[in-house]
């Protein structure tokens, strides 16, 4: 049995390239008592994963050339010895891009295909958790508010919007072209798009939602933090989930102007958070979004590619905002 | 009778003058229904006062050069055209800067001397309710965290770091020259104090809380709050209470960097208040503080100059850091 991995072989000096990567055959590991083997079925691309390989600390770890490339994936269990697993059994771990890998049994969560198993890597993963926790607990909202979504095609963006929807808020996305926007307003139900990369962005924002933003769901940073901020109403709350503009570069641009000023003077909440924390409430979420999903309520996307060798162009062209919804690697 | 005025005689350039101000004689203003006639006998020098002079819209309002300066004040009615006032009865109210004004009786507050009646302007004032609602309600604190203030020696500041002590947190001042710090620490109980004008200022800062900082009251903004969010702990909070750095200049300094990233990663709360939202509460604040200063708990300091005469020096020099505590005019 062969065991590809995508290696990081170079931290990226600028923006990201496929040559950061190279593809290597490795033994399969040896599995020692309490512990698994791993084959991967499915395994995520995401954005976040870029802010590591800045070679910086944040919360997703810094990694360091020569290694295999971390990720979320789903996994069948191909040996175990551990009394939690048996040889079959689906779990969800972070298998990395990479056809086997030996897990410890405690840092595998078992699941069931009770319904379509990419969504575990979706709606029912790291960024669905994200999309939820941040809305419903930091962004608290309230029906007739008005909702803006930075990065709203991305992988928690797309579903932020659907449960602001859910909710009875005004649902306006912020993305990069006229394809995505049209997907946004089309399949999705926003009210409005926006591109960023208009050269009216401000204008057309304002026009969007002349009214003012009561939160602002940021996965973005940068500008587009900037220029949400002064759109803020009173009593606004800012989600800061993400900094994806400040992820694919060595050089990123500045904090947004008006802190604390604005904060202030408009009572604005500007809370930042990470999924982690919410570990124990994650079962009781899943289960609420996968009745969603059931009852048709939302309609995550996942954005398949097939194949390993494919994930570093995948990922690549996600951090160009390539993506509409969580892009997820067929492996095995 | 004489009515003299302090006028906004043109809005400053750069930093405040005491020229930006005259004094003049005016009419006393007749009462109509509804109306009261109240002569001023103590007014408050605010730094908040400043942002407004900038001509731009805060929320303190935007006064033009021609009109009295704003200001709380304790009055004396002089004359009453309401049931709900007679001569003599004491009353808080927006008075100027000015001997005697006329006010409806709807935005008069009755008093009564139960305590130094300079309190009323200091820590049962608006800068004690901010400083009260700011810390207990945007700060959240627990018993144990370390409490970072900036322009801790100010008129809410200084207010904010007995709260802390009271309330057993670690406290520590930043405030701009040595005598302040050791009045913080000798006279009011704060546990360090450093000032931002050393050289070795972020040192210090983290030489006096290694541990971090859970919540970081700040009136300062600016490279303050820049240097003080970098040592923010995981789930701190930052309270956005002023940005007295940027008030006394027309060229405000940028944001602090780290934004969103840092909020992100370190799960930080930033959050702005006014203490208006909390008018409902200001009773039950009130009492609660009251007790506080009969019981000796906090000790709140109030800088009195005497005489109408000296307000614009009093507050060109309060912009500059001169003061301790909350500044008061003796006016009549």
């Amino acid at each position: 049995m062969e065991n590809r991995q995508v290696i990081i072989d170079s931290l990226p000096e600028k923006r990201l390239m496929r040559e950061n990567f190279k593809i290597v055959s490795a033994e399969i590991p040896p599995v020692n008592e309490g512990e698994v083997l791993c084959r991967t079925k499915l395994v995520t691309i995401a954005a976040g994963s870029r802010a590591g390989l800045q070679g910086s600390a944040s919360y997703a770890g810094a990694p360091q050339a020569g290694v295999v490339m971390n990720a979320t994936g789903i996994c069948e269990i191909e040996a175990s010895k551990s009394e939690s697993f048996k040889k079959g059994d689906l779990v969800i771990c972070q298998s990395g891009w990479q056809d086997y890998s030996k897990q410890k049994a405690s840092q595998c969560k078992k699941i069931i295909e009770d319904i379509d198993l990419h969504h575990y890597l979706g709606a029912l993963g790291t960024n669905g958790l994200t999309a939820y926790f941040g809305f419903f607990q930091i962004g608290d909202p309230e029906p007739g508010e008005t909702v803006v979504i930075s990065a709203a095609a991305g992988s928690v963006g797309h579903l932020v919007g659907q449960f602001a929807k859910l909710k009875g808020c005004k649902t306006i996305g912020i993305t990069g072209d006229a394809l995505k926007c049209s997907q946004l307003t089309n399949r999705l139900g926003f009210d409005k798009a926006v591109s960023y990369r208009s050269q009216q962005f401000r204008g057309k924002l304002k026009e969007a939602c002349p009214e003012g933003i009561n939160i602002f769901f940021d996965n973005v940073g940068g500008d587009v933090l900037g220029t949400a901020l002064f759109r803020m109403k009173e009593h606004g709350r800012i989600v800061c989930c993400g900094a994806i503009s400040q992820y694919d570069t060595n050089e990123p641009s500045g904090s947004p102007r008006g802190i604390p000023g604005l904060l202030v003077n408009k009572r604005i909440r500007m809370e930042g958070f990470l999924v982690f924390d919410y570990e124990k409430e994650y079962s009781q979420a899943r289960e609420k979004i996968k009745e969603m999903i059931r009852k048709s309520e939302i309609d995550p996307i996942n954005d398949i590619f097939n194949g390993l060798e494919r994930a570093p162009e995948a990922f690549v062209d996600l951090l160009s905002g390539g993506n509409i919804g969580t892009r997820i690697i067929t492996v095995n």
